[in-house]
């Protein structure tokens, strides 16, 4: 491969894209790499489908070395096996749907577990045709309500979509390991540091399922650590250990005038001052502070719920979503229509609605909570005695320093990182629905169990992006670099047409080679252009051509050395190794 | 590579399938390398993926090498662009449309012309920036009303669609002769017999147009050729030549009673038994049949029109499209409400819808025709006298043994084809549109012109499959067959062993080979099942295995040659060459 920047659709910039709010994004538009065409859509550049053709390569090799079988179906399917499963209504929003001529429904669909599971009853019909690994390399579509970042989250991203089928229980665990380690290996040659965290399933379904998280500032996804352990796993993920129940010694319920004290902070203090309950070291986590939602189920009317933590914590809605999924939860704020919910004052005695509890509100745990009338509250509210929370949730937000679930020792702590892999255990919740069943090597009937697993391709590159690049700009891995090796010629004429010859050698000798001939730019601004573009290696050809040299640059160490130019094919292609 | 069939997603049918029509979707799907998934939507299987890789990589290489630049546009795109040059609009019903969560309007791209014009002018400043040639390979949606053949007509496929940008006329010959040449020696490449017709350029605009039609019987496309020179069309871009306009001989025009003679043969017999206008030699050639349609232009109200031609000849609407493109054209059927449209008794004297003449209805024409009254026709009916067409119109069919429009001298042949590629000079309908000017040389602002050229990848897998197979099966060409050789284990344990051990040998070499290493199917079965994939070379190893020997097949001659095992690779290799 030879590209001449003379004639490569390539313009880089200098100041910062308006809309661009991570360094991933501003670097991958700043170096020509990709270009805003639509909200949520991004034109890939000559140079940034290189990297997505390389990074795509990778996957596409050690997918194949797993023993998977690629294959391809259609994105645009019609909306029948989607009902059967029930994901035509649980995707809600996110799904972009489509009629067509005759108004039939269809979707852009968002992932194939339906269409792999008929394919597989189809084509299969005993133990010999198990186990199966499938998977496609797609664009797929999504509605999201706010994209972000470029690559990081669009409307339409490429996407390689993986689905298992084995006979046994120990044999899904077989290939979700052979998958896990293959996804290891994947992201290791794409240059991504990455954690694997537990996680819970979503909308797919399932039992047990990591994600694969790129560490990044800019993350979207919050996850955890242990001081002493290797727990890993994502916010959403994280059980809280509840505490044993316990014998209650607590007084009878007693009931105080409360006036003005509608948040934690007010209430504590008031507590406090009036020593309540006889008390005067009152602290927010002794108060239950009980917080109304309303649950978006899919096709079904909304659900107003209560939910009770203690009054420390704050509610995080990702976490309550990832419970209720596919159900989506907004904060409740029509109190105006409920008068039996006093807001600033509610306690989990006689809720007429459904309430759910943190997993530390345990029976005989005594609380000081809203009283259920405006500028009340209650202490010695006892869970057992005086509620029954209907179940419990993990809604609470998640901090540093809290206990590990896993050891119980270590303390949690918590980093950023963007998803870019995912494997579910999925089990049987889609051969069940579509009742495929294949001949046992006894005879018998056996039904498949199945895993899925993705990898987002173009969200791949802008998570190497966000690992790799500095001040200057880009600093591509050797492994997905649009090109191994950046010839720069310092001057005009002689200079480029060495520049050239050199190009041509090194192409010739499998090396992919980017020349920057442009014959009217300065060398100052081609130098500052190859650190925007980040390619690992430079060559410039310059003041020393004459005397047989060129400088060897090293894009992420900025080192230069001299070296003759008829040494530089050996050096780089050893360096290529 | 080596494929393992005993682990390949694979199922041979022997029955045909019920809802095939053309050989090659037959083959493909009892051959197993395609599965439909949806209505007009087909899973590629494994086999078929790896035909369609190698196919796409021919074309991506051919490409760069004429000079293209790969880029990835979005899909799914704002209406905005597309209303802008009216396209939103013009494609009608073949374009599928999408409201995203906001009832924002969005398509699936069918082509992209707007938006790579878009980022032209995005990128581009200058003379030193041109000529540009861009291209992608994209999935495209169509809603065709007629999904037909597997991969010949579906409603997804995948494209590759390029653009060029150059700054004069001259330019964009250039690079569409470029172009020109790079699509035969691609097809060439490909296998694909061809031929390359003038076409009109439908709704794409634009001046000249050829199109790449793959020969082949189920073809939906008809191209004539002349039996004297080189002239070759599609038959909707083949025009009709037009006899110099006569000096007015003719009598008064006559009407005459003619009961119960609605079509031209009832017609033709009744003038010629009762001599009209004195004359006993009437020929449905005499006659001008006038024959009303219904035009829906795209966003407007629909239009009766009527064509009038001479009566030997039948409209094809598919030719009266290609002229009033991009308005679609139905049989007008609603007489009863108009009475003024005398079934079966129209003349063109005198009408009150907009009439468009055959080109050979010159001034000074003499015509029988209809009256306009039912049961009465009229003699004479002389053209620019009696009647003025408000234009002519290229309606009547085709015939084989028309006079070549081109030299005049050869008679029309006529075949059948598969669209294969579409290469247009688009000129600057899109670059006005979007008022794109650059600097030109001389300092002047200079609008680029511009060409695109498409090929359809998938639909290219069906044409190959069309013109590569005989009654046994597929036979692939070398340049894109799923293997290269298929190796066939005869009988068990040994056999299979040795297949094995000659296809890793093999795989090693870069030779990419498919082993029948099926441990309980016969040797029959596998040998028919290898004649249905249509690998180019088969190597049988079997009952002289012991002794050494191997036996080559060449699934296209069906020859068979026994060769030592220690050869197998060299001659194979030799073959690849």
């Amino acid at each position: 491969m030879l590209l001449r920047m003379s004639t490569l659709l390539l313009k880089t910039l200098r100041e910062e894209p308006a809309d661009a709010e991570v360094p991933s994004h501003r670097l991958l538009v700043r170096a020509g790499f990709i270009r805003r065409a639509a909200p949520g859509g991004y034109t890939l550049l000559p140079l940034g489908k290189l990297v997505l053709d390389r990074v795509t390569a990778i996957v596409q090799e050690e997918m194949v070395a797993a023993g998977g079988q690629e294959v391809s179906f259609p994105a645009l399917l019609p909306r029948e096996p989607y009902d059967v499963t029930g994901r035509w209504t649980e995707y809600g929003d996110l799904l972009f749907t489509v009629k067509d001529r005759r108004g039939v429904d269809h979707l852009l669909a968002p992932t194939h577990e339906e269409m792999f599971t008929l394919l597989v009853q189809d084509m299969t019909g005993s133990y010999r045709d198990f186990p199966l690994l499938l998977f496609q390399i797609q664009t797929k579509f999504r509605d999201e309500a706010r994209t972000r970042g470029g690559l990081l989250r669009g409307r339409e991203f490429l996407m390689k979509d993986a689905y298992s089928y084995d006979l046994s229980e120990a044999g899904l665990i077989e290939t979700y390991a052979r998958m896990r380690a293959t996804y290891q290996r994947i992201f290791t040659r794409l240059g991504l540091e990455h954690a694997i965290v537990s996680a819970v399933s979503g909308a797919m379904g399932g039992s047990a399922s990591e994600e694969f998280l790129a560490t990044a500032e800019v993350g979207e996804d919050t996850f955890v650590g242990c001081t002493v352990c290797d727990y890993a796993a994502n916010t959403e993920a994280v059980t809280t250990p509840a505490p044993p129940a316990r014998a209650v010694t607590a007084p009878a319920l007693a009931v105080h005038d409360t006036p003005g004290t509608p948040s934690i902070a007010s209430l504590v203090a008031l507590a406090n001052e009036r020593a309540l309950g006889g008390r005067t070291d009152w602290a927010a986590s002794d108060t239950l502070k009980n917080v109304v939602v309303t649950v978006h189920h899919p096709g079904r009317e909304p659900e107003v719920l209560a939910i009770g933590l203690p009054g420390d914590r704050e509610v995080d809605l990702k976490r309550v979503e990832a419970v209720l999924s596919p159900a989506t939860v907004t904060m409740f704020d029509d109190f105006d229509s409920r008068p039996d919910l006093v807001k600033g004052y509610i306690g989990p005695q006689n809720l007429k609605i459904r309430y759910l509890a943190d997993p530390r509100v345990v029976p005989g745990t005594a609380w000081l909570t809203g009283a259920n009338e405006s500028g009340r509250h209650a202490t010695d509210v006892v869970a057992g005695r005086d509620f029954t929370p209907d179940g419990t949730i993990e809604a609470a937000e998640v901090r540093p320093g809290d206990p590990c679930p896993a050891c119980g020792d270590g303390a949690l702590t918590m980093r950023r990182g963007i998803e870019i892999g995912h494997i579910f255990q999925l089990g049987r919740r889609y051969t069940d629905v579509f009742k495929v069943d294949v001949l046992g090597t006894d005879g018998k009937a056996v039904r498949p169990t199945m895993g899925c697993y993705g990898i987002g391709l173009s969200r791949a590159v802008a998570a190497i992006a966000e690992q790799h690049h500095d001040e200057r700009g880009l600093v591509w891995p050797a492994t997905v670099a649009p090109a191994d090796v950046h010839i720069v010629a310092a001057g005009k004429d002689g200079q480029i047409e060495a520049a050239l010859t050199l190009g041509a050698a090194l192409s010739r000798a499998g090396i992919r080679v980017l020349v920057d001939d442009r014959p009217n730019v300065s060398a100052g601004v081609k130098f500052t252009d190859a650190e925007l573009l980040g390619i690992p290696r430079s060559v410039v050809v310059g003041r020393r051509l004459d005397e047989g040299y060129a400088e060897l640059r090293d894009r992420r160490t900025l080192e230069r050395t001299e070296v003759p130019l008829a040494d530089v094919a050996g050096v780089i292609t050893r360096e290529l190794g």
